[in-house]
């Protein structure tokens, strides 16, 4: 019988052309969160199921999760998601961290959902978090630090937008409507997926929360504001409006907008919540959002602390960088070849642990192919530099030496190859 | 109910400071083997269940592995090891794939098993693999990756050994003994844990398939042959033996020796296999191990191809390194601190995004807390520079600098510190 070779449903094989993509994002996610001070953590892939019973969405814990019991007899989940993980680790110890704490983790998160549009069972996320900062200029450096992400893959601000909304504006408003607020967390659910539902469906989920039309007109209207100095009067001394006013006159991105309608799909928020989206209509999932959850670590039994934070997922992200053409062309040129014509390996070797000892990169073809077949090689590799060594070569150490970009070559002692790779 | 902040049992958390040991001995085992021209790939964490049935130690697949049905119903495996799914991967592109080809992965991979002695259910492997060369030039270049990746860390010679030896020569003395080539694998598995368990269960175990006690005796005698000069001359003809000399007279490493009881866990393996193992005898677990495995593509459905790999854990590399006491002392002083006295954010801003535009990484401490307060935070923090802002600060633009190393401070422009950090 033949094994299926694809991958499991959903999941993606990382080639190593596609891995090179992965790292050159991945890479840079760090440089820029480390220029903030950011500090990486990790935590294990399978958590108990009860740490996410309470504090994420149902939607997902009752249908997108991968859980099963172990072999000890433990109800356990491979991780949605990274926030009740690193949750749980600050909680842990709690007294003895020192913050403010700045942490970011780039882990492989699952769901099981169904597999479309870039949408993967298997994903990766930077996730970052500011743990015991209660003022809003939390928020402001975690948007600040978004603006430095996308500076740093050469986007301009016209490529995309920064949504910012509070959940204490909204939560403002169905208290004006006297909804009782065992109802919030069902009304936050429908209000996320607004813009995926057309009006109707989306007036008709509200009735069964919200008891009359006019109330459903009040909230709708409030949710297409889209501008700080349309939000009615009666907001004005709320903190959540200061809190966005603050944000949009600090910040003062031409990019950085009010969204009524932004509210985030997991139950932990608390207030500021923010959301980036691609400004090509044709990448229509948000590329990022976060926000602030004070509750969490009250909620695992600890002294409350303030945390904000976000996600970023690689596959919009990537979507992102390919729709507007930031994607960089890749090469293998930080590579050099060495390419043995004979059955010299022996002889051959204080030519490749020179040029590694002088920390290059060096991959020897020591196959028995002709020399032709190993250009070609080299090529298919995308390598620049390739030395050829044969008996002659070793003995007069005089290498050829081939520039495959310029298709040139010259004969030259390994000193002289070292100094060219090198500048 | 308190929740229990524990990991999930045998798994470990990763705190920062964790994190940046293994990030120090990850990034290292990366230049290594780009060093040597290996490129990076990923796969699923999960695989389908029938990858594993038939190329797998059949140990690990039975009581190991963590397997569940999805909600889809199918059988699934988070991956114990990675070379099914790197074998999976090669296979599917079989043909249109330009070998050599010179793999690695840093994956993360489950077993379930005892938590003990630093073994942990979830651990991270680098995995390195080298396909399409059937000479032995393939062992002698993983052997020789495997000096660079110790000499990387600055181990001596002494403080490890490589042990290398062939299956196919036990499979010629079981022969020998007529043993059927049925028991083979039952055979090596028994051989594998030989130095786990006494001399008399060895004995008894082997029973079982080797039907004199001569026979086993002659076996055991082999197995403690640790010199190539003593394998016996009937042994001579075999390309086995010649692939062990040509190794050992290659590399002439004064820590590489053979070891006839080596014969590692997984059933794939077809030859030459090899063990690193501490020469410190309180860490007596392998560092890492490999072989040669030339039927795996075949198994798979494809044309057969030359594999030879090898897979290097975390948690017995760190010990390796603890116990010879090259972990180095790592710090967090190429971050600078930014201690804001007043609630001055927005007008500091100037500071701190002059730094980063500088490429210098920067934490802001904009807390409400005192002074005093920031700097004890500063020192726990382990950074070495800060800035101290306040309103008088900016107005001269005179910063006070200070180098919590030296203890020492002075008053100076932000180009001035510029210029002293990126001494």
């Amino acid at each position: 019988m033949k094994l299926n070779l694809n991958p499991y449903k959903g999941m993606r094989d990382f080639y190593p052309e596609d891995q090179q993509i992965f790292n050159y994002i991945f890479n840079n996610l760090k440089e820029v969160v480390e220029l903030f001070g950011y500090k990486q953590y990790n935590a294990p892939i399978i958590e108990s199921e009860e740490l996410y019973l309470s504090k994420s969405s149902k939607e997902i814990i009752d249908h997108q999760t991968y859980s099963f019991i172990d072999r000890g007899n433990r109800k356990v989940v491979i991780r949605p998601e990274m926030t009740p993980s690193v949750a749980r680790m600050v909680a842990a110890k709690r007294k003895s961290l020192n913050y403010p704490l700045r942490w970011y983790s780039l882990p492989n998160l699952l769901r099981y959902e169904r597999p479309q549009n870039s949408r993967f069972r298997e994903h990766w996320q930077l996730n970052i978090d500011f743990f015991g900062e209660e003022s809003v200029l939390a928020e402001i450096e975690l948007i600040k630090l978004v603006g430095y992400i996308f500076n740093k893959f050469k986007a301009s601000t016209s490529d995309y937008t920064i949504r910012i909304n509070s959940r204490k504006l909204i939560e403002f408003i169905l208290n004006d409507l006297n909804i009782s607020k065992d109802n919030y967390f069902e009304i936050f659910r429908i209000i996320d997926k607004k813009d995926k539902i057309d009006l109707d469906t989306f007036r008709e989920e509200l009735k069964q929360f919200i008891d009359s039309p006019d109330k459903i007109n009040t909230l709708n209207n409030f949710l297409s504001i889209k501008d700080i100095n349309k939000i009615p009067d009666q907001f004005k001394n709320n903190d959540s409006y200061k809190k966005l006013t603050q944000i949009l006159s600090s910040l003062k991105l031409t990019n950085l907008v009010l969204d009524t309608s932004i509210i985030r799909g997991f139950d932990y928020y608390t207030d500021i919540v923010f959301e980036v989206s691609d400004n090509d209509p044709s990448n229509n999932r948000s590329i990022m959002g976060g926000g602030r959850y004070d509750h969490l670590i009250e909620q695992l039994g600890e002294d409350p602390l303030a945390i904000v934070g976000f996600g970023l997922g690689d596959s919009s992200f990537y979507n992102f960088l390919k729709s507007h053409n930031l994607l960089p062309k890749l090469t293998n040129h930080q590579t050099v070849g060495v390419l043995l014509i004979d059955d010299l390996y022996d002889q051959a070797t204080l030519i490749f642990d020179k040029l590694r000892d002088n920390d290059i990169n060096t991959v020897v073809n020591f196959s028995n192919n002709k020399l032709g077949q190993k250009i070609k090689w080299a090529l298919k590799e995308s390598l620049r530099y390739v030395l050829v060594v044969g008996e002659s070569e070793l003995e007069s150490n005089q290498i050829t030496f081939k520039d495959l970009l310029s298709s040139t070559q010259e004969k030259l002692t390994i000193d002289e190859i070292i100094a060219i790779i090198n500048k």
